[in-house]
């Protein structure tokens, strides 16, 4: 943190102890409403109500929109509904979609009751499309602007309609029929010649998406194209709503934290890690260690196979987590590329053949290298050179195999409609551990001769 | 895709097609830069030269600004000296040192050469910034105001220097020795009345970051408080440049993506999976393997140590791969929390005593709940009921030691100021692999009473 904001902070601290509500109020009146945030949530609840009331209505609303989930549950539970639905009544209608979504249903319900007709009728709309849409995360805030105006009249039209807007720096021109027909940058209309008209000055062809759209594909959209704010429009192209980037930052850091969860295994967990209970995360981790404890009945039945190896000669055992682990870090680094590179577009469903090439040409090279440092740990062990040249040789067989898994079984996700992430690191695990099982059995028979 | 833009691609191919550039030339030049970049890098060296020669200066540039690594090396690598000065002189600075970043050191010493002195001394600055530091990727293209401007010349002044500026949305106050005193923001300016002045408009407590702040902390900084723009300060607090959201967009991506290479024990891989070579990413994924392929000597000598009770039992052998796979994919799933949450903020330091107990529990529940499904398992496979009780005994165990692992071992990367990620998948594996094999063996001595 600057150390200015620092100084201001201590100030806050002791204006509260010292009881100086109005210098603390003024204070508190020129910090950013994200520092607010920050005090509220560190103070325990009476106090944070205290501090919460004494803030000024706008304000209030932006700290309001800047608390964490459960900072902002308490914060309800103390208020009367009627103070709630004052505050609700003048947030941003994508910050009250997302309070909406953390809150308890019956809460929800409640509190639109409160609403008015129109706010209701708003929040209504936005809850009602599919969570994680382009539809869910928008807000109707914007501008729209008249094809004919100057560019001095339509400057006059932004500044009269700019109170409750969500941005004034992109607005709309729409038809009759409300369908999108352009975008006006704010900075056009302050750079062109007073009597230039939207019609001269707006992008015709503007990039949107569909409320239906993923809010992960709508953020890919606005960061390609360097957009502040996408028009987001219905089957019809009707206008009916934009995303601005601050919210675009949330979703990319949220789809991040999902795809991380998942590749471990994990299903995505919303609320985040501390906000969830023990019982959450226990369902949203069970699922996958579940398929993958199942899915160890082919090693323990491989392994059972070849006991006869195993009885004569116990040092084909010492290699076990070694050649595994091997494979299963192999494969994971190969599908954490392709996942990612999918997710991000680097990698399209086109590089497929390019992608294996390379990968097996890895798999050889770092197979070979991890084989000579696997083969002198076991002749340090003292084991017999014939098993030492077993577990080289193998490793060279499980680190290709882990490669080649790595990247088909995203590939074959992706090409399912599957997102890649799902494709997780224990999947890859268990898949290579039967297969590297296998080759290495079968390089036991054939260099010591077994069964 | 939205329709309206696939048909226009449409039309691009066909004028191509029938060599009518003139009309090819007017198609793309009411298109979408990042688009016209799509089109490019999807034609093969000759006919993109040709393409990006056609278009005018101004887009070319912007063209040029969105097209991918290696194309725009391809590019470079077509035209004369003077060609490529003349487009990188007019190129955004902070594209100019990215594009730097990218090109081999010779040939940015010979394109600094053609540059005008003053963009050359820029670049320089900009260049000798530390990689991934706010210095390096921000741009000195900012507008700066007097305290004593009404609205109306302000919005005048604005006009004047806008061309080859960043933005014009945010703009500074700063004193005679340059020192940031305020942000102005347009929205501001345009809503005021005429004749109130910057002093009274401008926020007199910016955020701001220094030269030397890690982008990664820009990022988070500027997603925290909702910034478009966040200036950029030296030691003595002198504004030296900004950094918009488009940058900061592609910083969320590329850390992100870096996290997940790092997880999966790579090295992060800069120029991108597809442009890296066979040699730099052996290079990158060798070094955890063979720490990892080293370190399994641990659970080698583990195995050789117990080695008269695998040859008592030889069922034992059979649930090693189950056992030290489920506890390392336990184990990924503890760090996974643990690591997203030390990186985006939502676990800090303090919450080191909670994570654990609740990762404690977790580890009993999960263990719990798997270990009837191992002992399922070996019970199926008609092993003897005191080895599926082993099994059985030891999953919790190492349930409880990979979700203690996982934890414990990011906190301490923290502490040590090592970015947790750093603590991949592969070394938490090599960890309750050792520790795994150990509980194993001292539950069977003491269920199977050997040794």
């Amino acid at each position: 943190m600057n150390d200015l904001r620092k100084a201001v902070l201590g100030s806050v601290e002791k204006l509260f102890e010292r009881k100086q509500f109005k210098s603390l109020k003024d204070l508190l009146s020129t910090m950013e409403p994200a520092d607010i945030a920050d005090i509220l949530s560190e103070k325990p609840p009476a106090e944070r109500v205290f501090l919460f009331r004494i803030l000024p209505k706008d304000i209030a609303i932006e700290v309001f929109e800047f608390l964490e989930g459960s900072d902002r549950e308490e914060l309800i539970s103390c208020f009367t509904d009627h103070e709630v639905a004052a505050i609700i009544e003048e947030m941003s209608d994508d910050d009250r979609t997302a309070l909406f979504d953390e809150l308890p249903a019956k809460t929800v319900k409640r509190l639109l009751y409160h609403l008015s007709p129109e706010e209701r009728r708003i929040a209504n709309t936005l809850l009602n499309y599919p969570d994680d849409s382009a539809g869910h995360i928008m807000t109707p805030e914007f501008i729209d602007l008249d094809e004919p105006l100057t560019a001095t009249e339509a400057i006059e039209r932004i500044r009269k309609s700019a109170p409750r807007k969500e941005t004034i720096y992109t607005t709309f021109v729409v038809d009759g029929e409300r369908k999108l027909k352009g975008m006006v940058h704010l900075e056009d209309l302050i750079l062109a010649s007073p009597e230039t008209t939207v019609k001269d000055l707006m992008d015709e062809l503007p990039v949107y998406v569909y409320t239906e759209t993923d809010q992960e594909e709508a953020a890919q959209t606005m960061s390609k194209y360097d957009l502040q704010t996408i028009p987001v429009v219905d089957r019809e192209r009707r206008l009916v709503g934009i995303i601005t980037f601050d919210d675009i930052l949330d979703v990319v850091q949220e789809e991040a934290t999902e795809d991380f969860e998942r590749m471990a295994g994990i299903s995505p967990v919303e609320e985040g890690y501390l906000e969830a209970g023990i019982f959450t995360l226990t369902r949203k981790r069970f699922t996958w260690l579940i398929v993958c404890i199942v899915t160890q009945v082919f090693s323990s039945h491989i392994l059972e196979r070849y006991a006869f190896a195993l009885e004569s000669i116990v040092a084909l055992t010492f290699f076990i987590p070694l050649l595994i682990d091997t494979g299963g870090n192999t494969g994971t680094q190969s599908a954490t590329f392709v996942i990612r590179g999918l997710t991000t577009g680097e990698v399209t469903r086109e590089d497929l053949k390019r992608v294996v090439r390379r990968e097996l040409v890895l798999g050889l090279i770092l197979g070979a290298g991890l084989a000579v440092l696997a083969g002198l740990n076991a002749m340090i062990m003292g084991t017999h050179a014939a098993v030492a040249l077993t577990v080289a040789i193998s490793v060279v067989g499980v680190v290709s195999l882990g490669n080649l898994a790595g990247t088909l079984l995203p590939f074959a996700a992706e090409k399912f409609g599957i997102d890649p992430a799902v494709i997780s690191g224990p999947l890859i695990t268990t898949v290579v551990d039967v297969l590297g099982l296998l080759v290495y059995f079968e390089v036991a028979r054939l260099v010591l001769g077994l069964g």
